[in-house]
């Protein structure tokens, strides 16, 4: 082991605008041996998501971002190699939150043990973690469907999109999902079995969106932002509500000058009582536990399905970082960072 | 009764932009008599509330808009000057919504009696009515002030800004108004007793502000919309509430360009958590009853308290409402159409 090559991967510069490759650098050091209550970790998978966009501006925001020069963020699962913690043996699985790097020391704290038998351990990065938990709870919290109501969600191939879909139509809403282009949205149809989808990329989307939503729209989960807010907002019914989980679409955004779109939403939250509501699923923590047990449950009946989308290397992670920017990803983005031996 | 005469006013035109007395016509026509299970209302008082400068659009909104040609809708305290309803006598006060005129025919739905001697029947049209529910409903259920927070709501001195900060206090937090002029100023802090209060005319209005919410804004009672919103909204704490009830400032306005400043709303409502509840009291009209309990109760106490702007003349409402707009009123508007004999 102590010869063993720590890869990471560094925040060289703050993006503006878009982010490019030389936003990143590839750094490999020692790796350093694990102290008396430490342990040393062994990525297997990183996850990519569009939150870590955010993290590299240096905006206040709701977590700190990544300084200049440090590792970027991100969850991981990992083996323990080397353990001289009492919780913990080598060969342990944990979900962890060790970054874009091959190793990493921990302390235990925050570590999860994931058991290999139970669920493939990608599915902790994906539909049964943090993005499967943020459908659950801003569906289910914030927006709270009822049976016979419509929810719409973009990026509906996606991590938190496909849950969003799937949940609905289990507490007896009706699914729209809207997505990239016709193999992604025939996959929403066909696999996931949303009730409708449309693609964003279509010249008269705005019209598709409203075919597809006879009833108006009760509940627009929001985590793309963007130009498809626009073809959403007119569709809202009375009293929709409105989670706010991402801004993808917004987050190279600089600056917009033109019309200005605020007094408007305003008016219209004021005429058709809507609610707009900002989270992230740290909040919603005490509903983890029932998250985990719907989940695997709705996976096992196979009511809830999922895709995964998984690139080799961390060294590739820059590369597929951007190309999720852009929607390149075909379902829940997840970087092998090495194989299980 | 056979010979009075009904005065009453009607939209004559949609106004575009600011509405103009002559968007108004007072007509004067017969009083017709009650049929079979009908009273006749004669109108003591109007009120005058922003809500009804939506009303004179055609826009599609919560309630249907006033036709053209058709009385201006608003609710009124009525005496009962002929019944043939067997709920109903001559001579009863009732409150009741029937426009800007002097005599109503009603059925008898919708009409809740008023007791004289209990409170000043005008209150029934400000803090025990539409405006103090208004402030109740919205601030307790969808702001929930926390002790030690800070609650922050413009026309402070009117009728639901007044009870809003009152309220909050009564729940702990506390209140900062903002007014227009020294003098509803110092109203709102010595006689309604908030914590501070900021005149929205001041040219460092938004540095005012800041200084009186050293901790940050974590409710915004949002009644009027416009320049006030860009003062409170960098303010905002994370989990920031924002019920809003009236754009006040913003239903003359026709058309907005300049600066977008959508994108940067969501990336707030996204990074802070915030919440933004457009609302309409009806909604929460179970909550009618605990209303009418606790506000008695804290009026009684001397633990809210109230001002009335109260205009003489049914044929001085249009003025006295495009007063209204301006802020030119001083406390809950309110037009004595005929006196208590």
């Amino acid at each position: 082991m102590s010869t063993q090559a720590n890869t990471r991967i560094v925040l060289a510069a703050r993006p503006q605008g878009r982010p490019k490759p030389g936003d990143f650098r590839i750094e490999t050091v020692d790796v350093v041996q694990p102290g008396e209550g430490e342990l040393l970790l062994q990525m297997l998978y990183l996850s990519l998501d569009p939150y870590m966009r955010g993290r590299m501006n240096a905006t206040k925001s709701y977590a700190k971002p990544v300084e200049i020069d440090a590792v970027m963020e991100g969850g991981t699962v990992a083996r323990v190699v080397r353990s001289r913690h009492p919780e913990f043996a080598e060969g342990d699985i944990v979900l962890s939150h060790s970054g874009w790097q091959s190793f990493a020391l921990s302390d235990g704290v925050g570590l999860r043990k994931l058991d290999p038998a139970a669920a493939p351990v990608t599915t902790a990065l994906g539909v049964l973690g943090m993005p499967g938990f943020t459908a659950y709870a801003g569906l289910l919290t914030i927006g709270q469907p009822k049976p016979g109501e419509t929810v719409v969600v973009a990026a509906a191939s996606g991590a938190v999109g496909s849950a969003v879909g799937q949940i609905a139509r289990i507490k007896g809403a009706r699914a729209v999902g809207i997505a990239g282009g016709a193999q992604k949205c025939a996959f929403v149809r066909d696999e996931l079995g949303f009730d409708a989808v449309v693609d964003h990329r279509a010249d008269d989307f705005a019209e598709q969106l409203q075919a597809a939503c006879p009833d108006g729209i009760d509940i627009y989960f929001e985590n793309v932002g963007g130009p498809v807010w626009d073809a959403v907002f007119p569709l809202l019914n009375d009293f929709a509500r409105v989670p706010v989980c991402g801004l993808i679409a917004q987050y190279n955004v600089i600056a917009d000058s033109g019309i200005d779109r605020l007094p408007t939403l305003m008016q219209q939250v004021l005429r058709r009582s809507l609610t707009i509501r900002g989270f992230i699923q740290r909040e919603f923590v005490d509903q983890r536990p029932a998250f985990y047990r719907d989940m695997a449950d709705w996976i096992a009946s196979g009511q809830v399905r999922y895709r995964e989308d998984i690139v080799d290397g961390i060294e590739n992670a820059p590369q597929a970082f951007l190309g999720l920017l852009e929607g390149k990803n075909f379902g829940k983005l997840i970087v092998r960072v090495a194989g299980i031996p």
